[in-house]
């Protein structure tokens, strides 16, 4: 039997990670848990958003999973150095992933950080690009207002490039090059957020980065899939199940269609 | 004393991972080799290439390194799985790398590879891209003249616009949206490239994302130069030392100024 990746997230954020898993590695079979119920995790308490997520880690491990992904920037900061050494599997979570690419794109050394208010609150994002190089300068900017937009299916409205463009005009005028889209809801408004910033600024999806740093990982461990077995992935949410399953199916476009996919409702 | 990143090629390509290594990795020291004397590896038989592979990795691991480098595509396809199997410490090369990150860039799924007749002999680029993604489709071309341009310093010549259109000539028309530069002497004619393939091809330097491999793979083993200590690099090369430092004074621009730098002439 084919071990999984266990991907989860606050709700359906965590699908900007799965996308791009199953493109860039389409033999992989996901396990998914988005917490729809409890959406948004931003603005919560450190200690409960950490509890959250040991519940649904608690949940995905039954499964035998290969690696856990926490695909949500808040969970990322609260709770991943507690979960890595609870399991003993790979954890890895989005926020050094989106760092070391904006490091790797900036030619400035001027990088941008938008996430919750919990993920910019923790300092994460600055203390990852610090660790990696002194020479970086990080401005960053809360926008509590985009993940409910997402969460609600509205992210394609016309709306949210009036609600997009009010959430970034702290952070338009500091003279970066480079954004991080520092929570995995945010790629689902990258229409909105590029047309906002303009074409000078490079926007680094965390979610992208992730599935890339996924891969490497998997390989160094020799635990990439090589077989030919074609995975059937499990989608787990804990609320509205059509909502997720609509927004789900709008979201991974043809790359659902080629996998069979089981969806399920948990409530952990 | 802090344990260095060791890096070795056949000449001057691996240079191009150095460059990428100080700018996204500024706290880590570097260990050098450039085989100059024995440069190009290209066109030598796997034995060879992998008997002089051994040969620097035997002489770095005296440094007491935390990572060797392969930067050097034929010697990675050549060497990478035996040398990893002789040392007890990680060992990275420029191939997986590469194939990650084009099938991270691709839109369409056509993929093309140019690199010494070694490394596109040995199939090893098509092996990897295919591993990840069956859906992905390669056309690859060896293309021997370009490494001797980049060692003899002619890398900024008129001429070598000339001779890099001829070298491509047999994969420009192939409907790739995404060429992966496979040997770490290309970045060097980084600019003939571009403007031979044209605006609608994204280049993926191998070298460039084997810095960003480095980065992930030390992080998720814990051994990230932490400390604000300023690393001495030391390169060593086999062949003519002025012409190697003049090549690498010219490629390392800032970089090289930013940091005290050792240069030694070493025959193994």
């Amino acid at each position: 039997m084919q071990q999984a990746i266990a991907i989860l997230d606050s709700g359906v954020g965590g699908l900007t990670v799965v996308k791009e898993v199953m493109r860039q590695l389409p033999r992989e079979k996901i396990i998914y848990f988005g917490d729809t119920a409890r959406a948004p995790y931003g603005p919560r308490s450190t200690e409960e958003v950490t509890l959250f997520t040991e519940q649904i880690v608690d949940y995905l491990i039954q499964f035998n999973p290969k690696m856990i992904v926490i695909a949500c920037n808040t969970a990322t900061a609260a709770a991943l150095d507690y979960i890595s050494a609870k399991v003993s599997i790979p954890v890895i979570g989005v926020i050094h992933p989106g760092a070391r690419a904006a490091i790797s794109a900036t030619k400035s050394g001027h990088v941008g950080v938008i996430g919750t208010i919990g993920t910019i609150g923790s300092g994460a994002y600055t203390n990852a690009l610090k660790q990696l190089s002194p020479f970086v300068e990080v401005v960053s900017q809360a926008c509590p207002a985009l993940v409910p937009l997402v969460e609600q299916g509205m992210f394609r409205s016309e709306k949210s490039y009036e609600i997009v463009e009010q959430a970034l005009e702290g952070i338009k005028d500091n003279n970066i090059d480079t954004l991080i889209l520092g929570c995995t809801h945010y790629p689902f408004l990258v229409e909105p957020i590029g047309e906002t910033m303009g074409p000078g600024v490079k926007l680094i999806s965390s979610a992208d980065e992730t599935a890339r740093e996924i891969s490497t990982i998997l390989y160094d461990k020799g635990k990439l899939s090589i077989g030919d077995e074609s995975p059937i992935h499990q989608f787990f949410c804990s609320g509205d199940a059509e909502m997720f399953q609509r927004i789900a199916r709008d979201w991974l476009g043809e790359q659902i269609n080629r996998t069979p996919v089981v969806w399920q409702v948990s409530t952990l």
